[in-house]
């Protein structure tokens, strides 16, 4: 597995980045909405969540001049190229959990 | 995003699994085989990765009878319903990794 494919997977199981880049699949979003929509998620990780992800390419960030100033995020098309991904992960996990956790039980039971 | 695709995405990126996983892809291998073609892996480490692929049940393991004593590894079925999606991660990192260079450079030239 070469270097990018490593970083990018890297990228998609940090937990703030999925959830963020989840969050954004349902439109664009204004950062006060995304710190209330991201669970759990700290001022400071989701600032730099959103930084990692604009520097990829795969959020943008827009300024609107306003009192106080309004910044808005949502996917590129580039992040949308992701969403399929981030979906077949998660189907994936969803549909076959309970034969990973079947065969972790009997590993465990034949120790 | 729930706890089992977290996992399975923690799962995924570990450079060691990937590799590893790719490497029986292409076939049942012994131990020795696995520790020729996944480059740079240790012992220790390729043991464990075996051993936590297995607990998860999308690797087999088939101990045969002989001096030494064989010991093959095969992906599951269960494996191999995995394979596709490490493909596509795959894909899109060699597709879009370009994109992502290049916005990563804009962002920092912009800094």
């Amino acid at each position: 597995m070469s270097g990018p494919s490593r970083q990018l997977l890297d990228r998609l199981s940090d937990k703030w980045v999925n959830l963020t880049l989840n969050a954004l699949a349902d439109g664009p979003r204004r950062y006060t909405d995304l710190a209330k929509s991201v669970t759990g998620v700290s001022q400071k990780m989701l600032t730099q969540t959103l930084r990692t992800l604009e520097r990829d390419g795969l959020v943008s960030r827009r300024v609107t001049a306003a009192v106080p100033v309004r910044v808005d995020y949502d996917l590129t098309p580039l992040g949308w190229t992701l969403m399929p991904l981030m979906y077949a992960v998660k189907e994936w996990a969803e549909v076959h959990i309970g034969e990973v956790e079947a065969a972790r039980a009997a590993y465990d039971a034949a120790l």
